[in-house]
């Protein structure tokens, strides 16, 4: 998969933002997908040493600067308490956005697989439709403008990781996924009462998955562009799947056909 | 589906236990569901009554007293600021224990599709899992005593009426596993790097998927007694599902299976 860089455009606004990172494993995530680029990891003197070998070491390797705090310091920059004595400060994790995104899809070596999310509202259900996503083969993440106000360290939390590894894309009007249609990618948007079920799709081409919020499911911008629309079966009236277990099913699928 | 009926033992604790249900949804699936001796419901002066038309039929239906209250009265009550105005008192929802759960089982139409979890700490993760399994056609969760012990209105709010409608068995050792067994239910052990997958596993037969919870996975006591593992396949290293997106995919996979 090719590799999303930081590269902002000469005084644009995210070239003078920081963000904090917190605990080992959003840190270390971070270290690994080298989307960010990492100024300083504070470690707090209380923190279990013995657990951060391997970040130490890659912190080493990337040549990250490590400053040892006290605890209180972390305290006061961090959100919550689940920290674990470890903070970092970086860059804001990049987006991929218009022809970026469209040379991201051209340079894979498999058939695109992205998510396209309308209405989350939530930062932890986002953050565990992203660990989903990267687990069950997803290339990127697709989201409007606005979610990126959503707090990114609650997003991050819940993500174990995928919040840093996993490509994210900003969506601001359907251009973009009109230029990836024109290539070839397909637009499946799944949504309730569809004649068609997702496992009557053929996910083996490249494909995008557009999974809508609960309240008002997929935009009409959205659905006037979809190639098709597919439904999840489910067992019966009343029940339902929430935005991001909707996707995981979904996207298991994609998986599913794609291994035979 | 059999239903299942809020009968506790003469002078049993659960007796002269009561519950709160907060929210037109809880409510309302709670007066669908049956499962609950529902005492009274109660309506908060500024509710907006517009929207409760079905809740008040079916409450007049099933002869249960509506009060009138003043928010304040609501507000004290409740746990969060999500009831909305409404709010109903009832019995504990029952579990299904032992020789009941072994009834309930013989009684399904269809082959049964129950999931067990373990190692579930986080009462929103329930409800949410909770929703997946009913939406995706399991018949029952199967869930350790000290679930019990967690929240139930933090359980219900994520879980869109599941909590209510969809029959929860107490499990508090292997013995009413190794019961089902005997009758012709497999026990699907789900677990990471198992060499079957999902994809592998019948799930036509009677079925109980086991999902364990991210830090420890699955318990000896019940990995001993599987009668299968399989595993869901995932992109890479590093990545993983959660455990109630795990439970999703799994039940995906078996309704994919029973439709075809």
């Amino acid at each position: 998969m090719p590799r999303v860089r930081h590269s902002p455009a000469p005084g644009s606004v995210a070239k003078t933002l920081v963000e904090n990172l917190e605990g080992r494993q959003s840190v270390f995530a971070a270290l690994q997908a080298r989307q960010r680029r990492v100024e300083v990891i504070l470690i707090s003197h209380g923190a279990h040493m013995e657990k951060l070998d391997d970040l130490l070491a890659l912190a080493e390797e990337r040549a990250v600067p490590i400053r040892r705090v006290d605890k209180s310091e972390l305290d006061a920059l961090a959100h919550g308490a689940t920290h674990g004595g470890v903070m970092a400060v970086c860059s804001p994790k990049p987006r991929l956005k218009g022809a970026e995104l469209q040379s991201f899809v051209a340079a894979l070596r498999e058939p695109a697989l992205l998510l396209l999310l309308e209405g989350v509202e939530d930062a932890r259900n986002l953050g565990f439709t992203i660990r989903s996503a990267e687990a069950l083969g997803a290339h990127a993440v697709l989201v409007k403008k606005h979610l990126w106000d959503l707090d990114a360290i609650e997003v991050a939390r819940p993500s174990s990781g995928a919040y840093e590894r996993l490509p994210l894309a900003q969506i601001d009007s359907v251009e973009p996924l009109r230029a990836m249609q024109k290539t070839g990618v397909q637009l499946v948007g799944c949504i309730a009462g569809a004649r068609r079920t997702i496992y009557d799709v053929e996910f083996a081409r490249p494909t995008i998955i557009a999974v809508g919020g609960e309240k008002r499911g997929l935009s009409g911008a959205v659905r006037d562009i979809c190639d098709c629309f597919a439904t999840i079966p489910t067992a019966g009236d009343g029940t339902s799947l929430s935005l991001s277990h909707a996707a995981a099913v979904a996207l298991a699928e994609a998986m599913r056909q794609r291994r035979t």
